[in-house]
Formats: structure tokens, sequence, C-alpha cells
């Protein structure tokens, strides 16, 4: 890439983070990239099979290892990563601190832009990856861990030069003192925290780690990347490629590391309670969420686990309302933590343009919309994807135990892999009052229809549940306007966002990169928001030198 | 003010804060105002004492009360203030809470430069009040807590104003599909986050108070002052204005209540713990400040103690660095949070441009330097002002014992108040290694001059203690460019701002709004600064909503 196209990429990101219209600055359909890529990328993917990862800095590693298994042919994939102790890896990060905070902002924003641009040639082989890792259908592997992780990545490079060069860094200060100026130079730096850590979830590991990580980057920090150890791969080729561009600068790799454990010796909290470690992004269960955020002394963004709720009060199109609920709730078998789970309905049932549905009909609706896309042999498996492990699984089926069960999973084989782990969508029918089956998050494909008094009620019940539990999304539903400004102002008290009559392409699920901020960091969903001025200038802190002149 | 001059001071405060260059919009010097303005405040002061101070809304109050003494007569001032239960204060500002939070952004930017204008008639009875309770001089009075008060919260409403509107708020989001575009209607709305406490402190009631009220303010968050409980007149009048400001404009006067206590029946915990209580600014000792710092949920901005160290390397001018050093130590006789309390000096002592000096002679120096201008009537008495307590210079004299000290307090009168709290600074010589001696924070008018190897060992001190203890400034002196750049790196390097070589009018205790940001917020001297983009960030929650279009 060019100076000049870095420079104009950059400054069409700020623009569209004021804007907040829409921007991509790497296209999210396969078939915008060359022809051959799809079949290169598979293939590099199937070499990366069982065989050592060599593209990373492996010097001062302990060993190599691996753990990840494909919830498509449910097998080991063999890959190997080098592995190293903690220290070394402090070592290692703190060694080369000096060579990356003695870059200028727009110097590191450049090294940063070229790095998505390297990972950009190898969106197809990390979609393959992210595939074999995650358990997400390949066009949302493509998407979600190649374009949209790039272009939430971009975002964050923007939003951190921004704010790095919101001051003018070098001053000549002349205060008139009557009878004489007093002349001070006065100069601003931007300093950065120290050594961050980047913790992955196994469902995004690179749209929920790239963010934390280039915000880290831009502000002067250097980094270590601590997968889930089941979801390594699609991460790992993006951290070699970034350590590739650092090499080709004449930087040292441990800029960026990556530090691979298994779930039998996890080193993620000997990681983060080191005294060196002062910024740590996580993702993933609230519990781990919580210790990550009692550290003391460490400057903590985190996305935890939320209750999503949708808010059915009239609509005017109630086929197209189901069918729109049913593939948010389908799209990869419910493990997005955007995913909705506690429908909302009235006792009394709802308005439609087409005539009142009672609360049967609508539960009815929804369920046979689910049905209908499961069992659709075009769309089905490619929607649902697979299950990332069987603990996600178990635990839908082990909740539908006892349950009023409005729609049973149903089997259907995914035609690609037959070994995929599946599970379809349950719906399941539960009264207001029956908070202890509903309330806590229930990660996975399962949607609670919810029988509420009326909608006052399910909004109320809907703002409890963002305040105490947490939601990184909220959906309504209503033809009434009066109602979705109380819904907005509710829902938004509590700092959840809402997404209203949703139909047709707009899911509620997904979050545009320069547009929609990613969790609000203001309910017990996560501390902070991809990507508000927070999340770049909590990394680093101003300070002002002053020089008699 | 007209709406026209409102914007126009918005503009070129914002300008300001991004330039960094010399900006007030109230003029510092006294005589810049209406000649009889001096006279009618100080009558104006006069009439408040030993009364009720009835300007402020005592709605609900259950009586009266106030226990201010001032340092210069001490006596009390007796002048009392409505009291009201901590319920009645968080009911009230729960029932304001709608009225504040519907009004836009830029109107509530204007009320708030409306209320500084209004302040702004009553800058010198806040000089006198100001005086009267926490000791300093006139001029200084005058200055903190009127223009210099009034620029901060300037700072703060243009820098909140500045991030309010950082996104479009209302934006048509069109995504091609391909055979379709997907169009989505989206707002983005800055949510307050409720209440905010603003504790004060007894030396800068004004000064250390308005920033983060104004802050919170300018977020939308309604906001109790509770100010220190031997220093409210100056806040009182503050707050007075703001709230008739608020009625004009038809709003409820509780958007800003003043929360007065005394040091027998303390509320600021029981306010502090409050679960209604959002956001809780503090300015005062480190103790109770880790303790604001400790409360779960709440979001918090700190001031707390830090240790001002000096590095004495090399000079040109001995004389105008003692001097400045002198003037330094013994303006508001060290009771500024920027004062230098350790002076850092080689064993073998400093060259001058009129050759060397020895550790002795360095010492002698200092000493001489401020017995000189405490003992100039003209200056002395009015550099120095008032002890603000008590404590504070038992505190002082105290520490004196058993030390070996080069200047001992000098008997000085006040000319204008025969009974005048005074402490003239003392001077004390400690060898580095006596660090029980010299590394705590010793509030109040006294140096350490501290004997060191060499001015590497001084930098290495004057870093631990910045990083240990905390640290608001340093300053240096030293003539070698090299050095200088080197103590700079690694004073910013532990979050620390450092003054070179400051004499005639530049002291390192003074921090300009617009330029100057005051605490980094990366040592333990604060977790906050006045005023970077952090600063207002943390006040509000950004959140998006989206309807189907």
């Amino acid at each position: 890439m060019t100076t000049q196209a870095m420079n104009s990429i950059l400054h069409d990101a700020q623009q569209a983070l004021k804007s907040r219209l829409y921007f991509s600055a790497y296209p999210e359909n396969p078939k915008a990239y060359p022809e051959d890529w799809n079949e290169l990328g598979k293939t590099a993917f199937s070499k990366q099979l069982n065989e050592n990862f060599t593209e990373l800095d492996s010097n001062d590693s302990t060993g190599w290892i691996g753990t990840e298994v494909s919830p498509y042919m449910q097998v080991g994939l063999g890959v190997h990563y080098p592995q190293f102790t903690v220290e070394t890896l402090i070592s290692k990060a703190n060694a080369a601190k000096t060579a990356w905070t003695s870059l200028s902002p727009q110097n590191r924003a450049n090294i940063l832009v070229e790095m998505l641009d390297a990972v950009r040639e190898r969106f197809f082989e990390i979609a393959y990856a992210t595939m074999h890792t995650t358990g997400q259908s390949f066009v949302m592997s493509f998407q979600a861990s190649g374009p949209h992780a790039n272009d939430r990545a971009l975002e964050v490079i923007a939003m951190g030069l921004q704010e790095l060069e919101r001051f003018d860094h070098d001053v000549t200060w002349v205060k008139n003192m009557g009878k004489f100026d007093l002349t001070l130079k006065k100069n601003f730096k931007a300093i950065s925290k120290g050594i961050g850590l980047v913790i992955g979830c196994s469902t995004f590991p690179t749209w929920n780690t790239v963010p934390g990580l280039f915000a880290n980057l831009i502000a002067g920090n250097v980094s270590i990347v601590k997968p889930h150890p089941k979801s390594i791969l699609p991460i790992a080729i993006v951290v070699a490629e970034m350590q590739k561009v650092l090499v080709k600068h004449h930087l040292p790799t441990s800029i960026v590391q990556l530090a691979v454990d298994t779930l039998e010796e996890p080193i993620t909290k000997k990681l983060a309670e080191h005294s060196d470690i002062q910024l740590i992004d996580y993702t993933g269960g609230s519990a781990f969420g919580d210790y990550i955020e009692s550290l003391n002394g460490k400057t903590v963004f985190t996305e935890k686990a939320g209750v999503n709720s949708v808010i059915l009060d009239s609509v005017a199109d109630a086929k197209s309302v189901f069918g729109n609920l049913a593939f948010a709730a389908s799209l990869y078998s419910g493990q997005m933590c955007t995913a909705p789970q506690n429908v909302f309905v009235p006792e009394s049932g709802i308005d439609t343009s087409e005539g009142h549905l009672s609360f049967e009909e609508v539960v009815q609706g929804i369920a046979d919309s689910i049905k209908g896309l499961v069992e659709n042999p075009k769309m089905g498996p490619f929607t649902l994807g697979a299950i990332q492990n069987d603990i996600t699984r178990n635990r839908v089926l082990k909740t539908l135990e006892n349950k009023e069960v409005a729609l049973r999973p149903i089997d259907f084989v995914n035609p690609e892999f037959a070994d995929t782990r599946v599970l379809s969508p349950a719906v399941v029918v539960v009264n207001a009052a029956d908070k202890e089956a509903w309330s806590h998050e229930c990660f996975g494909p399962i949607l609670f229809v919810v029988k509420t008094k009326d909608s006052a009620e399910s909004l109320k019940l809907t703002a409890e549940s963002a305040k105490n539990k947490g939601a990184i999304t909220c959906q309504c539903y209503s033809t009434n306007n009066d109602f979705c400004n109380i819904v907005e102002d509710t829902m938004n008290g509590v700092f959840a966002p809402v997404s209203f009559n949703f139909v047709g392409a707009a899911f509620v699920n997904q979050h545009a990169a320069f547009s929609d901020l990613h969790v609000t960091g203001g309910n017990p969903s996560g501390n902070a928001s991809f990507t508000d001025a927070l999340y770049v200038n909590r990394r680093f802190v101003w300070v002002g030198n002053r020089y008699m002149a």
C-alpha cells in the first residue's frame, strides 16, 4: 500500500466514525476478491493441519502445543503453536516497548493499516480456520473474521489516531503579564500504559480480539494475544502477518505476541495478574470477566454475557417478523453475543395488519419459522453452522427438561460435513413469573417466549433484565410510535441499544463497524464499547511538559 | 450574554483546547473589572457574616448549619447554610433529572456559560470568601476562585460539548446489498449516568470543584456539591448563582444542590455510598481518596496527594533559580497540591554560570531566598497568606523535631490581620537514604533538601517517588539538554509532567486552563486529569438505536 492510500483510508474511516454512515474498507462479499483466492485459501488451511505453525516468532519457546477440534469434523486440527512461559512473554514484550513507543502515532497507524492489508490477503484461509474452530458457516467465518474484523480494527486505528492528535504537540505559549510576555515552550505527549493482554473467545477469535489489540497498538502499547485454546488458528494467522510487517520495518516481532495455552494448563490468570500487564481486554463469560474487572491497578475492557430481549407488541406483517426473528435466533445457532434469547409477548397476543394473533399463535408462528428455516436444505445448515463445543449443546438440552417446549431441536445433516456437531434452536414457553427459567443467560440455540401481562410488563422486564444481567442488544416490534419512544427512552436509560421493527435483511445480531457501537459499557454485559473515544483514550495518559523559553 | 457571545466563547475555548495556546475568558487581573466591584464585593462578603445564607433553595431543609473559621481572623464566620438529609438531597436530585437531560447538549452548554457569567459578577465577593476560608492571599483568592476557576469550568464545557457532538446524532444508513439497498435510520444518544457527587477540599473550594461539577452538568448529570465543612462560602455563592440561572430558565434548582455538613456530623460517606450516586469527584487526602476509589459501581475522579520533586542539576543563574523555588514553596505557604516538597541536590553541589556551588551553598541559597521573601513586608505576607488549619501548622512543626533544619519558621505579622495563622516555610536537610523523612507527603510550608550521590540518583528517586507516592508536578533545573531529555522521558514514563528551568514569572505551581493538564491520572496522585477527553467521556454512555426505514 502507498502512504497516500493509507492516509486516504484513515481519513475515510475517521469521516465514517463521525458521520456513522455506511463504510467498509474491506468488501464483505467473497466474490469481490480474486477468483482463485477461495481455492488457495482452502489449500493453505489444509496444509496447516497436523503441522507446526511456523510463521510466528518462536525464539525462546519451550515447545509446541495445540488442542483445537473442528466442530464440523469433530477431530483435532493437529496444528501446534510455539509455547512460551509467562516470564518469557513478558520479558520479550518489555524488550520491544521502546521500539514501538518511539514511533509517531501516524507511523504506527501506517504500519497497522499495512498489517490489515496483509491480513486481507489471507481472508479465505482465515475463513476456513474460523469455520473449523468456531463452527461458524463459511460465509459468516469469512465476513466476521475477515472484512468485518479488519473494519473493526481499522475503526480503532482511526479513532486512536484522532485522539492521539487531539492536542497540538509542540506549543509556544505566550501570556501577556502586563509589562512583559511570559513565554513557555510546551509539549504534550500521549504516554502509552505499557503491555496489553488481549484475551480471546472461542466463537469470534478475530472479530472480538482485533479491536482491543489494534487499540493497544495505536496507543503505543505492546500486546500479548491470549486466544481461547480451542480457537487459535484464525488469530494466529493474523498475528503472523502482523509480525511479518514488523520484521519488514525492522521492528521487534514481540510488539505483538501470541500466547497459546491449553484448557488443562491455562496461563491466563498468571498473565493477567502479572504486574507488568497494565491493560486487559477480555471477551467471554461473566464469571471470568468479573474476575478480570476485579484485578487491582489494571485498565480493563470487557465484553461479557448479556441476556438479549425482544419485545413483541404489534407488527405490520407477522410473517416477516417471525422470519426475521427465526433467522436472528438461528444464525450461528444462537452463539452470537448479540443473539436474542427472550421474546416477551403479551398473554393477550399481538395485533397485526392482518388481524389479531393470540399468544399461542405467536409462539406457533415463531416455531414454524424456525422449523421452516432449519428444514430448508439450502438455508438451514449454512445459517446454523455448528455448535462450537459440547458444553453449549448439553446446556441447551438440559434446559429443555421439564419445560413447555414449543419446538424441540430438529434432526438435520450438514451436507458438507456429516460429523458436524449440530443443534437447531429450541423454543420454550415460560411465564414472566418464572424468572428462574429465563432471567439468566442461556448461551446457545434456545429462544424463550415469555408470557407477560401486557407490553408495559414486557418493557419493564426487559429493562430490569438489561440492568441486572446486561444486554448487548434489544429488539422491539411495535407499530405504536409512542410505545417505541418509551421503549427507546427506557432501554437507553439502562444503557441498552434498541433495534426497531427489523425485517428483511436487517438483523439485530449484526453490528456494523464505523456505525454501530458494539456493547455500550453501561450495563453488566461489558464495561467498554467498540468504538467510542473511551475505548482508545483509556489506553494512554496525556502528559504535558513545560520549558522556560 | 447573547447566544452569539456564548457560541463565540465556546468556539474559542474549543480552539484553545486543541492549540494549547494561551486563552482566558475571564481576566485574572482584578483591575480589569469595574472599579467599584472590589468595594462592593468586600461589602457583600461582610454582609454574609453571622447570617443565614438565604440565596440557595432551602425547600425541605431541616435547619441551618455552618462552622467556618477565618484563618486570618481566627474567629467563626457565622454563616449558616440550609441543611438537608441525604435522602432529601437524593430525592430532589432524582426529581430534577428529566428536566436537565431533556435539554440538548448545546442548550445545556449555553446555560452553563450563562452561569459562569453570573458567577463572574461576584468574583470579588468570592475572593473575600475564599481568603477567609482557605487562608489564601487576596490576589490568589481572586484569581484561583474567580477567573481561573471559571476558565477551568469553561474548559470542561467546551470539551464536553465537543465530545457530545462527536457523532452525528441522526443518520440514514444505507448499505448496498447487491440487488437492493438496506436502509436503517439510526440515532446516537449520549446518555448521562445519573447523579454526580462532587466533594470539595478546604484549600481550593471552587477551583477544584467546578471542573467536575460542570463536567457532570454538560454531560447531563444532575449534581450534588459536598464542600469541605470549613470552606463553604465561595462555592455556596457559585451554586447560588447557578440555581438563579436555572430558575430563570424555569428549570429545577435541584439540578445543582449544595450539601453542607460539619466535621462532627459528616455526610460524605453516606452520600458517596448511596446507590443513586453514580459519579464521584473528589479532591483531598489520599486515604479518603483511596476509599472513594474503592467504592463498587461508581465512576470516580480523584485528585489526591502527591509528593512533588525538584531536581537541581545545574543552573545558569543560581539567584533566579533560588528565588523562583522560594516563591514556589512560599506561595500560599506550600498549601497548593502543586507545591514542591523535595529538592534533590547532588552531594557535590551544582554548576552555575558563575562557578560551582557546594551542597551547603545550595541549601543556604534556598534558605536565604525564602528568608528574603518572608521578611520583605511588601511581598512576604501576601505571598504566604494564612495556614488553613491547625493540623497543617502542627504537622510541619512536629516534622521539624530532630531534623537538620536549615531554615526555621520566621516570625512575621500580616499587616492587615494581626491574628492570622501563619507559618513561613522551613527548610530541612536530609540524606537520600533517610526515606522515612522525605518520601511521604508533608502538606504545608516545608521544603526538604535531599542530598543525593549525583543527579542520576536525584532522577531515580524522583521517578520512584512519583510512581509510588504520586506527583502532580515535577521540576528540573539543568543546563544539560541531554539530561533534560532523560528526565522528561523518565518522569513521563511514570506519568508525571516536568517543568524545566522555570525562573521569573513562571512557577511550577501554576497550571493554566486550556493548556496545562492538571494531574495526569497516571500516578497515585489522582486517577483523572483536568481536562482530557476522558474527564468528560466517562460521565456518559453512548447508545445507538436503529429503526427499519
